[in-house]
């Protein structure tokens, strides 16, 4: 075994040479172009100290555990925004604020649901988040399976009092989710009373998924929820066998008067340039079924420590990082826009934004959207990463929160996307909690984020000026 | 790859020459003895038979999915009872009955576990069968977190009036078991007023693992439920944090009066010693969670699919092979006590008892319990088994269900013994699904019963006589 150096060991003897070797990369990585050799020494050194990812796992912990679920209108969300608001200034933030922001609030009831007939029998069920209540004595009605939403019109006639199953095999998020999103106002068009969803994920252990449901305008508004693959599997190899599965669904919860929540900022200002913003961030909220540690707590953390380890550090950079933790990413977006709406004016100020809403789970990456010359600043400096099993600059920047301000300013956008298979196996569930996390996996994305973070603080043309002088 | 030949082909070209390298072992195996030569074409037709899995999973599936789980004294282990013996009759077995068995009754109620400060949230949670129930409004208390009955008594002062968490982590059924089994009377013995079990199973997906308390004569009984591995950890980690985790814990269930359930008992009647008994099963309740399909509705499938398969083949055994499908086994052993003292005249009569209850996860092998030269006639049979991946004949047959007949007739004894580790990932949870299950294992588990079965049931000189004449 080659002896380990540090990143920072190695920075304080050279500022341009190939350092990266000895880290333990297979092969000798090439020099860093010129415009990053100077800022070489920085970035190692917050590597260095990102890489034990203990510390920074307590916190994620620390959160989840003490405030559990982070709803938007929950208590557990206003105190944890206290909490977070309280530790950033303690970490010496500078202009730690938290900006009001109206959003729906939603709140999850009593959930049941039932095989009523041939034999009770209870079965797991979560509802979407903003589904309507049932009435109080629940809906009760015959289940209509139906594995494709072409199944579902062929069959439109079975529909009307029914109870639909969307019984879509995962397939993948994006492919799948729209049974979960839009299924409920398809079905009710056709007259069906309620809409269950297989669950938005690979099989777990009877592990439902929840996630918003947006009802189309002018469709009959009917309740939706989530079962867990197993259940939707029994309902539907039921009636494969010719049984009618008479079904009881009771939901109490429902929407509330809109809420007023806030975006967590907090900043290191820029010491030349502090009009110049290099946004950083994950959405505060999450689901209420578990503490949202992959989904987005995890995001919060790494953005937030990676900051944390520059002022520790005492580096202060050229323009303002502005760490920024929203809120309503869940079910509203209120957050994103809200965001959007303040800082408007200053779009085009914004050099960079970066979004964690992806995990951290092994293997990570990070992706860009954004002019070619940009996009090659970045990838120079996740080249600097691969030591750490980081692969090449991959495309897919942005993310939910970050897309209105990156839309409106047009700014390059990156996005840290850790692995979909573990991140999509507890996405929305109970088992979305710390223990699914290692805290190496956080060192790593904590890393990731200070270097391209600090690249884009530091570097002398920003990213901005690099685009436009490009395209100009 | 050479040509796959069944056993069924090989076996009508010989009854004794070494055939078993014919079905892909790798070394051609020895020949079988000369006791079991004869034996080896029925055995072959059944193994061969078995194998297709699919017709067994299927009827596993059916019963799961149509009656959910069979607790004692539940509607639905009542017409899975029902169902099961008028399969039984259909499928041509003699003398299918159910046979009373007085019981107990627990029924779960409502449960409801929450940390009421310092930040309300709620907890996953799963009452143990058997527990009390807690007052109307539930119990309200500081927790108390220990990791071994050890660290109780030295912290046995600060036991009175909390909820006592044991935060064991699994090391093994055997070994951790004994927290939820006795931990509620050890607590309640120092005053405490609820005890919660971190779920006796490795990590799942925030899965809780119900299973029985049992209350000690003379201590206080006090409610015991089960959290999952994450929501243990969570409170361990808040409770070393410094914090004070008052806890909310509300349980509605509680014992009824006694019930009246049933063994379902069916027999293939012996052609030449009907008074000769092979008995083979498992138990058909379950908990509650879910369907119960490893636990122990497959051991119940695939000793009837065993047999059913011998009446298929038209083979009728020298001695009588009994089904027996007992009830309450989970949370009593009612229908274990029943049965040896309804034939405990013949106790001596019986030749083999097999029970399959530790699922029929890969890699599955064959326990067995008594004489030495039973032990050789079995695991000679074993040995026709080792194309199928079976290890030879381990220590340790017998089951809880067929454990007081055995003991009282001195009966050899079987156990068909699953992979643990799949196994106690989803025992007690509602993960219980037949999704765990492949096809396969219940073909391989099938036709390894069926050999054993068929062996113990035609060979010349029986088991129990073989053992005789060796001690005497």
């Amino acid at each position: 075994m080659p002896t380990r150096r540090t990143f920072l060991a190695h920075a304080a003897a050279t500022t341009a040479a190939p350092m990266f070797a000895a880290v333990g990369a297979a092969q000798p990585a090439a020099p860093p172009p010129a415009w990053l050799a100077p800022l070489v020494p920085a970035i190692a050194r917050l590597i260095d100290a990102a890489r034990d990812g203990q510390p920074a796992w307590d916190r994620l912990a620390e959160l989840c555990d003490t405030f559990g679920g982070r709803l938007t209108g929950s208590r557990n969300l206003a105190l944890a925004i206290e909490w977070v608001a309280a530790r950033l200034r303690e970490d010496g933030f500078a202009n730690v604020r938290s900006e009001a922001v109206t959003a729906p609030h939603w709140v999850r009831g009593d959930e049941r649901l039932e095989i009523v007939s041939p034999v009770p029998s209870p079965l797991v069920v979560l509802g979407l988040g903003g589904s309507v209540a049932t009435p109080p004595g629940g809906i009760t009605a015959p289940v209509l399976v139906v594995r494709s939403f072409d199944e579902l019109h062929e069959r439109a006639s079975d529909a009307r009092g029914r109870i639909v199953l969307f019984d879509v095999p995962y397939s993948g998020y994006g492919q799948t989710v729209i049974y979960r999103a839009t299924g409920a106002s398809q079905a009710a068009r056709l007259g069906a009373v309620a809409v269950l969803v297989r669950s938005v994920g690979p099989a777990g252990l009877r592990t439902p998924h929840t996630g918003a449901v947006s009802y189309a305008e002018g469709a009959p508004q009917i309740p939706a929820a989530a079962v867990p693959v197993e259940d939707a599997n029994r309902l539907a190899r039921m009636v494969a066998r010719g049984q009618t599965v008479t079904l009881q669904l009771t939901m109490t919860g429902g929407l509330q008067a809109e809420t007023v929540s806030a975006n967590v900022v907090a900043e290191i200002p820029g010491r030349e340039r502090p009009d110049e913003v290099v946004l950083i961030g994950g959405h505060f909220d999450s689901w209420d079924a578990a503490g949202g540690a992959s989904d987005d707590g995890v995001g919060c953390i790494v953005t937030w420590e990676a900051a944390r380890l520059m002022l520790t550090a005492g580096l202060r950079p050229r323009r303002t990082i502005r760490v920024v933790l929203f809120t309503n990413e869940e079910n509203g977006l209120r957050g994103a826009t809200a965001y959007r709406d303040a800082y408007a004016e200053s779009a085009r100020h914004h050099v960079m934004a970066l979004e964690a809403d992806s995990g951290v789970f092994d293997p990570i990456r990070l992706g860009f959207t954004g002019s070619g010359p940009a996009r090659q600043r970045m990838a120079d400096v996740v080249g600097l990463l691969a030591p750490l099993g980081m692969p090449a600059l991959a495309a897919g920047g942005g993310g939910a929160d970050i897309g209105p301000i990156v839309r409106l300013g047009e700014v390059p956008a990156l996005a840290l996307i850790g692995d979909g298979e573990r991140y999509f196996q507890i996405h929305h569930t109970p088992a979305d909690t710390v223990e699914r996390i290692h805290p190496r996996e956080v060192g790593t994305a904590t890393a990731a984020i200070a270097a391209v973070t600090w690249a884009a603080a530091e570097m002398e043309e920003s990213l901005r000026a690099v685009s436009d002088s490009a395209s100009g």
